[in-house]
């Protein structure tokens, strides 16, 4: 089997780039470890920047988005219960959409399906070859037999548990880790959403998020110790906990139910440089992991991919390698902005233990001091809403 | 001896309150430790916020500032060796002004003493007395001879290591500290500054400042291990360690010359809360001491004399003990944002000792971000010329 471009991986940085690759006139294949129904299935991020929007538009895959998502022109901060609202939409001409990744996923597999793109799944073992050369090749196994993909570039958006990043050579990368000393716990609820928009709380207890997936399901986090399990956090306990970071008025919106899916996620700032070795690109979580806190992770797939696919339309169209010589470095300016990003957001509103009483003021120093200034609410919406890629 | 207002401390907050108190029609008296030579000849800061050049103005001490001073619209980052400006006067319609510490107290003793501001020097072992009760005294020793002040209100205005902070109990009295993990080297040099403007210099050795006093006097600083010693830094190693940190852009402004002050000085982030307890309250350094990357000591000190003020003359003016009640509260809040921007300066500039490669690509990222955003700019720029006092 031969083709241009071998897309390890269909999470959204392979789907994306497989739509993008389509409309460029340029072939490729997409290999992937599970089925569509496990991919599909994840739980996993929930809010779309503007740009992420517009392109999956521009994909022709937006229609259900625009019918079921939940376009949102702000987001709420809570301090100690109190709560003040930033106005993305005034301050930057830009909002969100909230549409959950697996919505994401079922439109882009849909759409794949209809315009026949050729995908993989359940492809076992899957490994990258010869990189190194002009004339790469991907094999995996599938039904107990050995298959090759012989292509001109491998594309490895096969996430931060991925084959592809791996074969960079060590004395070629350097990554950069830090793993947050707490973690996410998550539950899904099918109860209406406590606010129409997000709710971010630093409380004295930590951090919680009020978010949702549609008008009908919530999704709320708390901020929890890394060593705590589910059982320890049974619904009752849960809520309590919610709406206590919460505070009154926020709390007042919450509707209690029977949560269905639950779970606890560390958090983790990881990026790997370079972003490209010989015929192999790296995009996504292949390459890079922020911490929730700022919903970048899916966002950063798109920006990836959508640098990808220009890079190799400029290569076979315009038969020049400028695009994908730059690739790395241009990717990498705005992966770094957006972790650096989710890093602040994650330590204006979490509690750090070991930190004392002083790192606390501070926080809440911020808080009041964005609270009170537009320049300060504007840096924090345009990067929310996402930085524009250059 | 009685008056209205005991002031311990002849330092920027101590002088500037004798001033407002005066202009109030309060009588005050203010007790120093030491000589009006040896407080005027301290090298300290040398940057005033715009707020702080009008109040000086206002009081009828800024003619010689407006003469001397050096008025700057902007500010300069370099990150490794690159250079970019912050048009602070287009984006916040305010600028600051360059006139050293030494300078402005010089103006304010001189003022002091045409107008007949009582103030003693050389006051040993001065302390307060009864601030629980409404008839609170201060006491000191000078020329062998006990004194005794008694007034209605103490001003503590005494600086880090004064006594006043220690007169509220430890019951009631919380401290707030981080101590950094290196120190500011800084020169004096008759020399013409390298650049118009302040550069500040994030480089991968570690801090940088190029400041200045004067059109012929500079002020250059950089970071160093905090037990390095004074004989580790002969002239030429000094300057040649700077211009690497500068870039060879700001270095080929650098004039070198003999430096004639030289001293290394930690980096502290303190604050003591409540800034009032019973008829005792504390203003400037006594209560707060700043990392001096965002140039806020002298500022802070100002503003907080500007609050305390107003509170007294609406206690003596229209009978209220609302603004002595809230003086504390309306103080801690702008000192807590300025600690804010000053803590998060540092943190952008220098280099930790134990952090890793992931910090050193946030700050990059972060100074990246600054670069191209007009919003994250403002928020350096609105912070730098000064927060409004509310």
């Amino acid at each position: 089997m031969r083709t241009q471009i071998a897309i390890i991986g269909a999470g959204p940085a392979g789907l994306v780039l497989a739509h993008l690759l389509h409309r460029a006139g340029i072939d490729a294949v997409v290999v992937e470890r599970r089925s569509r129904d496990y991919v599909e299935g994840r739980v996993r991020a929930g809010v779309l920047e503007q740009g992420t929007v517009e392109l999956l538009d521009r994909l022709g895959v937006g229609a259900r988005m625009r019918r079921e998502g939940l376009p949102h022109a702000g987001t709420n901060l809570a301090v100690d219960g109190e709560m003040f609202r930033i106005d993305m939409q005034a301050l930057t001409g830009s909002g969100i959409m909230v549409y959950g990744q697996q919505e994401v996923m079922r439109d882009l597999f849909d759409a794949a399906e209809e315009r026949g793109l050729p995908i993989v799944f359940e492809a076992e073992e899957v490994q990258p070859h010869d990189i190194g050369t002009d004339r790469p090749h991907v094999t995996w196994r599938r039904d107990g037999a050995e298959h090759r993909l012989d292509c001109d570039f491998v594309a490895g958006c096969d996430g931060f548990h991925g084959v592809s990043r791996g074969c960079i050579p060590d004395g070629v990368r350097q990554e950069f880790e830090r793993v947050y000393p707490f973690g996410w716990l998550g539950i899904l609820a099918e109860v209406p959403p406590a606010a129409h928009e997000l709710i971010y709380a630093n409380h004295e207890r930590g951090f919680a998020l009020a978010s949702m997936r549609s008008a009908g399901r919530s999704r709320y986090y708390v901020q929890c110790p890394l060593d705590d399990r589910i059982e320890d956090w049974p619904d009752d306990r849960f809520w309590d906990e919610l709406c206590l970071r919460l505070g009154p008025q926020a709390a007042a919106g919450v509707t209690r139910g029977r949560s269905f899916e639950k779970s606890i996620a560390p958090l983790r700032s990881f990026v790997t440089e370079p972003m490209r070795h010989g015929r192999l690109f790296l995009a996504g979580d292949a390459a890079h992991i922020v911490p929730p806190t700022g919903a970048k992770g899916m966002n950063l797939a798109v920006s990836d991919v959508v640098m990808l696919a220009e890079a190799l339309a400029e290569f076979y169209q315009d038969k020049s390698a400028a695009g994908i010589d730059g690739y790395s470095a241009r990717a990498l300016a705005r992966v770094w902005k957006a972790e650096r990003f989710s890093w602040w957001f994650t330590g204006l509103t979490h509690r750090f233990p070991g930190t004392g009483p002083l790192e606390r003021r501070l926080q809440q120093a911020e808080l009041a001091y964005i609270k009170g200034s537009r320049a300060a609410q504007t840096t924090l919406a345009e990067n929310y809403v996402g930085l524009p890629l250059v």
